[in-house]
Order: C-alpha cells, then structure tokens, then sequence
C-alpha cells in the first residue's frame, strides 16, 4: 500500500513506465482506479525476481542504470490476507521485495529495502560492502504499537525488524562494511525521529541517517 | 479520485462511517485495494440522492448534524470515460453531487460542491441566500490548461465551471445573495493561488475567499 497508493498522485499526464513483479501488476489490474494512469503514457512492465534490467525513459537518457529486485522475508499486504491460508498467511516470494539500483556508468549502487521481517545470511551477504543501504525503519522495539497504545500488532506481525536489540536492523548491519546507512520507512511511533531522543543517538552512534523529506543524497 | 484517494490515509484503525451514492459504494467494491479500510471499523452507507439523512458517530455526539447529496452538473471520472457511450460520456445523476450540511441545533448551513459544470436555475435557487458555500475553483479561464500548457481539455470537458466570464461561477453567483463565498479544489495553474496577482484581486473583490490549508471556519 505505502509503495502504490502514490500512483494516484502521479495522473497529471506525465509519462513513465512502472516496473513491478507481475503479482503487483495483477494486483493493480484488479483495481481499475489504477487506469487513472492512461495506458498511452504510462507502460506496466512486469520483471522477475532476481533479473537485472535498464531503466528506460530517464531524463538524462544517456546514463546506464540498471535494476534489480529480489525477495526479502515480509508479509502479505494487510488488505490481501487471508487467515484461513494459515500461519503465513500464503505469503509468496513477490510480498517482500527490496530493489538495488546500480549505475553501470560510475559502478556506484544502493539499495532500497523499506519493509524487512528479518536478515537471513543471504541478504546479509547481499548487502556486505555496500555503497549505500536504505533500510526499513518501522519501529524502535518490537511492540512499539502496544506501547504507544496505537495497535496490538508486533513489528514483526506487521512484517517489519525493529531497530534496536539483539535481533533488530542495527545489530543485523553492524559488521556489513556498509559506507552509509539510511532508515526510511519509518512509523510516527518510532522515537528516533526525535531530534534529541536517547534512541536517535543509539542509532546514529552505530553510524545510521534517519531520512527527511526533501534529503538528496549524491553517491 | 480527489475524494476517495484519501480514503487510503484513513487506514489506521480509526472508525468511522463513510457515506456515499451506491455508485460510489459500487466503485469501491470494484477496487479491493479499498478493503485497507477494515469492515469491521468502517461502515460503508449507501444514501440516496436529495434525502436528508443525520450523520452518525460524531465526536460531539449531542449535535443534530444532517447531509443531504443532490446531483450537479458535471461529467463521470476520467478514469471511467467509455467515449462509445457518446458526448455524454454515459453521465448519470451520480457522477458529481454536491452536499449540503444542516447544523439543526443553530440552524446554519453549509454547501459543498467541489466539482460542477454549469449553475442551472435550480442550483443557483438552492444555494440562493445560504450562510457558506464552498465552490469548484479549478481553473480562471475555460481553456488554462492548453493556455499554461499543461493540457488540451478546457475546464468544462473536465466537468469544471471556470470563476471568469460571464458564464463563470463569479458572475453565477453575484446576485444569488450567500453570505459567505469560498473557493475550493483549485487547480495550479490557476493565477487566483497567487497572492497579489489581479485575478485574486477581482475574486477578492467580488467577495470570494480563496480557501488554504488549515483554514477553520466557524459558522
């Protein structure tokens, strides 16, 4: 939802393509609000996991920069959950996705992974040395929602890590070599947005960013 | 679009009824992506057109606040054009309403009508002597967006009466006597945004109040 609902912002007539997994073009095919993007300007491409592709029709034509998605662990979209499928509530590779973006032309690349239920070996060794990763940032702890008095969920219900402990995104990244490390994504309940927050110094002691609106980062 | 998109803001378990024409209650069904707002916390409540119906589940609770929806001109949503249907476009009474909102405690009352094509006399008899109305604002003149060049439709193939000229909702409503005149749901290009510029001097003039975020307004 935090990755399509902007779509509808986006039907001034401004064309682009609009690269996704083919369960999120399903998806959007199953709602025909989405055809406020008129098909004329607006191409749906459907990519596979796991395959690296060009960018086509950026403005400075002229640059090389490559896409790649993969699956990391998550959750099935709220809306979308069916309990009768059981415990994972029929989660599929395509739920979870995190993108690495490279820049053929300067051999610089990042990540974007905003929603992230936890760091197998595989995305750690994905992530290992990276320019710069943006990283999930939901929650400070686990049962923030509980805590602030907003929901009853867990982060990790909701299909995010949190930040801090033994098994949040700090510690999970700590020995990566990462360059520079972003949390985006993150909840209104979260303390380290707070300027001045114990939480905002732990975070930025073991070298982290929060994001802001407006940040332009130049790799 | 303008009035429902927002509805996916609305998703944080916050109860509250959400009443619109059963062709927009149908229009949600269509799209799932809508069931982000959970059945269990938001009723859908189809009303019909030109029927005074009291709104339920207000925080003020003792209030004896009442709507009424009644159709305006205007055309279907762009998105659910079919231009086989002819001119019209397929338009029914149910593409674009205007609601009105009775405070039957104090008796004062209020229009809202973001979106209408032209002021027919049965329109202009409705608002005539009313406390507030907020009106359609979207462009100055008929053809602004092929004049900013920003598009080819004029305003009134967008379902949009302009404020200028004397067929525009300046002059529809100069002699209808409303006490108080708000434009809304202005478009970007319209040169009435710009503090100082002789359009908003003319609206000002005439007794317009442009509205801005945050605006309150006690009748």
């Amino acid at each position: 939802m935090d990755h399509i609902a902007g779509l509808l912002s986006l039907r001034e007539r401004q064309p682009f393509q609009l690269y996704a997994t083919d369960r999120v073009i399903k998806m959007l095919t199953a709602n025909p609000i989405f055809n406020v993007l008129d098909a004329g300007l607006v191409r749906r491409c459907g990519v596979a996991l796991d395959q690296t592709f060009k960018l086509e029709n950026r403005p400075d034509a002229g640059s090389e920069v490559f896409a790649e998605m993969f699956a990391v662990p998550g959750k099935v979209a709220l809306y979308m959950e069916d309990e009768q499928a059981g415990p994972n509530f029929g989660t599929v590779a395509e739920d979870t996705v995190g993108l690495k973006i490279v820049d053929r032309g300067t051999g610089r690349s990042f990540f974007y992974i905003p929603g992230c239920a936890a760091m197998p070996d595989s995305l750690a060794l994905r992530l290992r040395g990276a320019d710069l990763v943006f990283f999930d940032g939901t929650t400070w702890i686990d049962n923030e929602m509980q805590h602030t008095g907003v929901g009853q969920k867990t982060a990790r219900r909701m299909g995010h890590m949190c930040m801090s402990g033994s098994d949040g995104s700090i510690a999970a990244c700590a020995s990566l070599g990462i360059r520079r490390k972003i949390f985006i994504h993150i909840n209104n309940t979260n303390p380290v947005l707070l300027e001045g927050s114990p939480q905002r110094a732990e975070a930025e002691d073991a070298g982290w960013e929060i994001a802001w609106d407006g940040m332009e980062i130049v790799l």
